[in-house]
């Protein structure tokens, strides 16, 4: 288990992520103040395009390079706001997914033994007792 | 720009991230204790199934649930071992290819800047007098 090697690449997922989230942002912006522009980004910003965040700011540099310059300074806005608490988000939502995964399990394994006697119970429901005849 | 959302959004992504490295650690352990095994949760876990790591954990619990308990400890055990480096990491990282992107691009600008004076140079290249008669 090279945990260096799992945690550089989990940075690399992680910078293209905000990178994304960066770009949605100033399609936001710029929706209320350059609609046109906006559009252009969207069209720009394929979801495939920005899977690689480096790959993504090079090719928009070619093309309009204030729009990267504001797509790397809002990313690294984000990392300075947002990383720090990272940490213990992580952690804390996969034990507590953890934990959801293990009572969703428990519980169906628990209704399938206890369908033979739930099963007998529908014979005596009250709607029986109202088809009878007074 | 609702910080919140971003850092819940990205721990979905980390979690989702951590669970397709844990499934990664996984094949590779059985490839080499049980290869039939690895093959199997290698067909199993195709790259969209793996996108969201608790559908994929859910699905998994339905098949094998063994291989799922596995997924979730190793999982636990990269989010402990692996995250506390994460903020410091991703802030320099995107710091340092911010610069990386503007060194890049002022490079690019300078040589063409310097296109012509390099153009004039071609004129008076050594070949030209081997090219002279005698």
């Amino acid at each position: 288990m090279d945990l260096k090697q799992v945690a550089k690449d989990t940075v690399k997922v992680i910078n293209s992520y905000l990178t994304y989230q960066a770009v949605r942002i100033i399609i936001g912006q710029l929706t209320e103040t350059n609609p046109p522009l906006a559009y252009w980004l969207s069209n720009f910003s394929g979801q495939d395009k920005i899977q690689d965040g480096e790959a993504y700011i090079q090719a928009l540099l070619r093309e309009k390079q204030d729009l990267a310059w504001r797509v790397m300074t809002v990313r690294q806005h984000l990392a300075e706001e947002v990383t720090d608490f990272l940490p213990e988000m992580v952690r804390t939502n996969i034990a507590e997914a953890n934990i959801e995964h293990r009572r969703q399990h428990l519980e169906k394994i628990a209704q399938i033994v206890a369908v033979e006697p739930s099963h007998e119970e529908f014979k005596t429901s009250p709607n029986d007792s109202e088809n009878q005849a007074p």
